[in-house]
């Protein structure tokens, strides 16, 4: 199957949406794409919540390896799927061949370290506290703890990696990993994509001999299907990538449950950006290059684009901000992934235009690229822009502390180390933040690093906060509104917590506890026993 | 200081409140305990979070060695406080003091327990994947990760434990572990206690030179104190423990704030018990009698009193049934620890007469102990109850699958296997599910049993739920209503885990990463480097 055909994926069927049609559209062209979507049906949403409430029990119950097996059948058959998935990809996000390619190369990556995540298995992060029938006072009752998956988890994929944070991205990795059946909400920008990759998946489940309901891809344009997954009783968490407006509604109505079930969102970032004194007196142009080099990484639409960058009046103060403005105004117009894209940063920029900052876009005059031709003439261009304020505006217009999603940067000049801490401990939550400086700079500005800190889920020292390394080590999350809980992180291994809780067993007859309870330890975990880490 | 004062705890001043006086009830006599308290007022408040916000980077830069001489200070502070403590609390209570002195000792272990796992350290869990400048494609950073505060934290102390769930209970022995300061709304039913514990906490502060915003006492009757505690910007995250009106609307407040953030609230439970066939048919009544032993203590005024028991028609069901009815009628009434805990028991009762079960209560006729002396005289005295209904009425009715605060137990015996395993089903989540059985039960139920795993934090075997050990494997928790996320416990060590959040270095300065994340690793902490745990 190389061609996406119009279906939702429900309890091992595929089948045609009922509700209202809606297609991918041709960024480049503004047209729309084969095939013809249907936005699921009341009756298609609750078939298939009903599946995965069927699937659970017999998830939960498949041993690490199994799952570990399904995983690595996805990230075959992702590689497998070849170019063509890649050119669907392309088609409906004018995204270039060569970053897909290191996408899906991320995206297998990710599916293989859950795999070997759960094959090893000590992750369920085991304690034993033997019991003491001879205690003084009282007993001591043998207890033994786990973590055991929530439930059905809804997920849903963004615009801007519509390979590895959407259907088989890294909140399904790790749903899966955890034992846990994927309810998938598609994109409406990339349903052709989420369609292939989603028959990748149900094969996989298939021919590993799994419930069917351990997967679902459901397709909706509007944003109905997700309300009524996210409200539906047997769904047990959500997970989300997207704007800030969508997430937080998806929060408030998963806290407004009768039963309240958790929501991981990340919802986007400024990704402030401290260029310090020496720094800027050292390498000022330079620097000027590298960020506006990742603020027009795939035309701004990284999580992790620099938006914001501060920097303190002084030497080689101005050389910078003209570098950074020319480096912005001399790069092309280009298509973003969906028109929608194009109209918020259009709307960003328009809002941000009515303050008094300036406002410094090539060609001059306005986001819009009339009249260019090839990809900067697309239907979603955008053309790159320095927002130049100052530390003072920063703090004083709200609208300056939020995202522009797209490739623009906010330049905001701090009178003085005073103002840059005032400006930074104004700030909410972000993603990363960044700081460029000597050994010296970082020294003299602890304070403002510090509040930076409290700021963020990433710290980077000379570097660019594109580019999120799938490891353990890594935390791609952060202080609301980055996330709706900086407790977790979406990337890295770690993110399997947000669909784990843990489970005591008590005097439990031993012969009848989980394998990984068991005082031989036939899984050969690493476990916490009285108090001890052995293994 | 061994008689309270009437005062508020806030920023190393004890001050009276400004607000509406209120005083402590004594439960025998139903009348008001000196001093008067004053709710605290705005400004008061205001103060309190303050000083909090101040107080927490340095707590987030203390060395773990300094927290856990904070803890074990306090710890010490409440041994040395010795009976005018204990008697205080007993005034405020009816509490046995032969049960308030293991509380103590369980108040002051939990304490000790936190402070030996700071102490050690390995507990912020450090993940470093060390870079590599040669990779192939892009150079690979150089990530470290570890756990930090969230920041100030409010607690809700509970009235059921005024020393181990209250002012220095788990909530707040954890958050201070983690480097969070704490804000203490006292319980209205025990501020003198509350006041005698703050005061201790106060003076631990002091004596280790820590800033006043450590720590905070704030006394309020009404919930306008908690209320504007939770929606306050300096605070990070809120423990409660009580009951789930009371806990749904600071979480709702939580999740309404235009910044979330994470509320833990344990809100009670029915810990559901299954008696299995065999077991009912071998041991019956001494299974009855041991569980309404269970369900009388502090007359059910445990978070895990077993409220409810269920169990098949059969050989032996007669005869559990009766006995049960007959401990439970048998035994005294006695205080509850205040007025309004009588007044929300007699409202229950009332409310589960109302439907097609039976209530059996001695004496006879009423919950009220009409007439009776002593401590069964009491103002906030209560009866036991029984309360007979089957499995097709605990389906039918909402109201019996809801917590009766206090000594009562719902007998809801099924038809058959089928049945009891649709009435498990249709459970919310608890804290706890008891199963009583031979082996041959345990298997031959196992559906049940895998049912009743789904909905609780803890599966206790042939025992009583009432009993929480203190070690790291317990959990306490569970799917909502017993808490409202049932990815943590609120005791054991595992509880820091709800008052942190990680974050990442990437290509840090070596000499200026914190401690636990340097290569030379000087505080011998387990890490784990390049995926593999060590230490």
């Amino acid at each position: 199957m190389t061609a996406p055909t119009g279906v939702h994926l429900i309890a091992g069927r595929a089948e045609p949406g009922t509700g209202a049609p809606f297609a991918a559209i041709d960024p480049l062209r503004g047209t729309g794409l084969d095939p013809v979507y249907r936005e699921a049906g009341p009756e298609q949403i609750e078939a298939a919540a009903a599946a995965a409430a069927a699937a659970a029990p017999v998830l939960r119950a498949l041993p690490g390896q199994a799952r570990a097996a399904l995983l690595r059948a996805i990230a075959d058959g992702l590689e497998a799927a070849g170019e063509p998935l890649l050119q669907r990809v392309a088609a409906e996000t004018a995204l270039p061949l060569g970053r897909l390619q290191n996408e899906r190369t991320r995206t297998v990556n990710q599916l293989r370290q859950f795999a070997a995540l759960v094959a090893e298995g000590s992750w369920v992060d085991a304690r034993i506290d033997r019991g003491d029938p001879q205690r003084a006072g009282t007993p001591k009752p043998d207890l033994r703890r786990m973590l055991v998956p929530l439930g059905p988890v809804v997920v849903f994929g963004a615009s801007n990696f519509p390979l590895a944070y959407s259907v088989a991205g890294g909140d399904t990795a790790s749903a899966l990993a955890a034992g846990c059946p994927v309810l998938v909400k598609g994109h409406p920008a990339h349903p052709g994509t989420s369609e292939l990759v989603g028959r990748v998946v149900q094969a996989a489940v298939q021919a590993q001999g799994l419930p069917p309901g351990t997967f679902a891809l459901l397709h909706g344009r509007e944003p109905g299907t997700g309300a009524v997954l996210v409200q539906h009783p047997a769904v047990a968490a959500v997970g989300f990538t997207g704007s800030h407006r969508a997430g937080r509604a998806l929060f408030d109505l998963a806290a407004g449950r009768s039963a309240p079930i958790p929501v991981f969102a990340e919802m986007g970032s400024m990704n402030p950006v401290l260029v310090l004194p020496r720094a800027l007196r050292e390498r000022g142009p330079a620097l000027a290059g590298q960020l506006a080099d990742s603020a027009l990484l795939a035309m701004g639409q990284f999580c992790t684009s620099p938006g914001l960058v501060l920097w303190c009046a002084g030497p080689g103060a101005a050389e910078f901000a003209a570098a950074l403005a020319a480096r912005l105004q001399a790069a092309p117009a280009g298509p973003t992934v969906h028109p929608s894209i194009r109209a918020g940063y259009e709307q960003a920029l328009a809002e941000v235009r009515a303050l008094p900052v300036q406002v410094a876009v090539a060609p001059a005059g306005g986001a819009g690229p009339a009249g260019a031709t090839g990809a900067a003439g697309a239907a979603t261009a955008v053309c790159p822009a320095l927002v130049l304020g100052s530390g003072e505006l920063l703090q004083r217009f709200p609208r300056l502390r939020h995202e522009i999603y797209g490739p623009a940067v906010l330049g905001a000049p701090c009178r003085d180390a005073g103002e840059l801490l005032a400006v930074v401990q104004a700030l909410d939550g972000h993603l990363t933040g960044t700081v460029h400086g000597t050994r010296e700079d970082f020294v003299e500005f602890h304070a403002v690093i510090d509040a930076l800190r409290s700021k963020v889920g990433r710290l980077i020292a000379n570097g660019v906060p594109t580019g999120v390394e799938v490891c353990s080590a890594m935390v791609h999350g952060g202080p609301y509104p980055a996330a709706t809980d900086a407790r977790f992180s979406a990337v890295g291994v770690t993110s399997i917590q947000r669909w784990v809780r843990p489970v005591c067993w008590q005097d439990w007859p031993a012969e009848l506890l989980p394998l990984e309870l068991r005082d031989d330890n036939p899984l050969g975990l690493r476990r916490t026993v009285d108090g001890d880490l052995r293994g």
